[in-house]
């Protein structure tokens, strides 16, 4: 199952101290009305949380990390849910001895600084629904 | 070394459930014919299955994670091997403490879930032969 | 804060065995006078080098890994500092069981096989100056 797309635009800016990563990412793309497209962030965190799912259970978990974390790598997709731009991200972060842990990225995660890429692509969005095999809301 | 290009398609998809990663992509990448260009995925797999490379000994060795992870990222290139497109991928795994595993991405890494971009790129395709210094097959 | 490019140019290579990978992807960047862009990176490294940017001290500790490692993921921009073409990149490293190391890429990494992807933006380039709150040159 696929969609073939064209880039539309590209942005990079620079997240604001403070912000909640995914939330901040979120609000550029809803402004920016971007319906698909890739996103890109390295940077550093105050705090970072990431979920895991339990496919067993079909629940997100969450681990806080309430410590300063670098952002290793940030990627995410931009698509539709309930007819909003939606991001779905993963995030990886590194610790003071360059330990890391990554998952999910999670609202709670603090930028410290951040900056990004958003690429845009003009074509079909795909729409996220309920997927009964998993419990997630997948590409339909 | 290196070769200029443009992008020529992009593509958005999900990746079927139980199926092999990187068997998957690569049916994708050949049946649309691309020769050049970029993959990322994002995702969670019921096993992953990374490759370390022994540069002094110049061989593969394998370690199987036999558990539910999420995919932190997956990021891989399009070229050709023996006429046919192949993708190069590394990919990193968070579990469900966050803790994380990454290199070579290998066969036996078995989708959970998965979605996908893969930049196409116009141009001459890299080949790859066989590198006497590091044992692998790079771009010639 | 956020400006709007097109991608211009894409370009893949292959980097020189032995090599600081750092300052071997500036030399590209600055030879091919990109401004704006972003750069990936998978191979493997003879021995790896990240900083670690202590938010409070606001003063950057290396963490040298002496040890043979692949590059799980890489991940840079492209804006200019000191009006010269700056990369600014985070990396990930897997050792032979696949444990994970990451944060901002520094000198000192020195390259067993790598192969890139810079993709150039046209627009107008971000400038990077100090930043009183954080201590680091980030965007203006």
């Amino acid at each position: 199952m696929l969609k073939e797309y064209e880039v539309k635009n590209v942005y990079m800016g620079r997240l604001p101290y403070g912000a909640d990563l995914i939330e901040e990412l979120t609000e550029i793309v809803k402004e920016k009305k971007i319906k698909a497209g890739k996103v890109t962030v390295i940077g550093a965190v105050k705090q970072g949380v990431i979920s895991f799912y339990d496919q067993e259970e079909q629940e997100y978990y969450d681990e806080i990390f309430d410590e300063k974390l670098e952002i290793a790598n940030c990627t995410g997709n931009i698509s539709l849910k309930d007819a909003k731009p939606m991001i779905h991200a993963h995030i990886s972060f590194g610790n003071e001895k360059g330990e890391m842990f990554g998952g999910h990225l999670s609202s709670g995660t603090i930028i410290f600084a951040g900056e990004y890429i958003i690429e845009e692509f003009a074509g079909e969005p795909f729409k996220r629904g309920l997927d009964k095999v998993t419990g997630l809301t997948l590409w339909e």
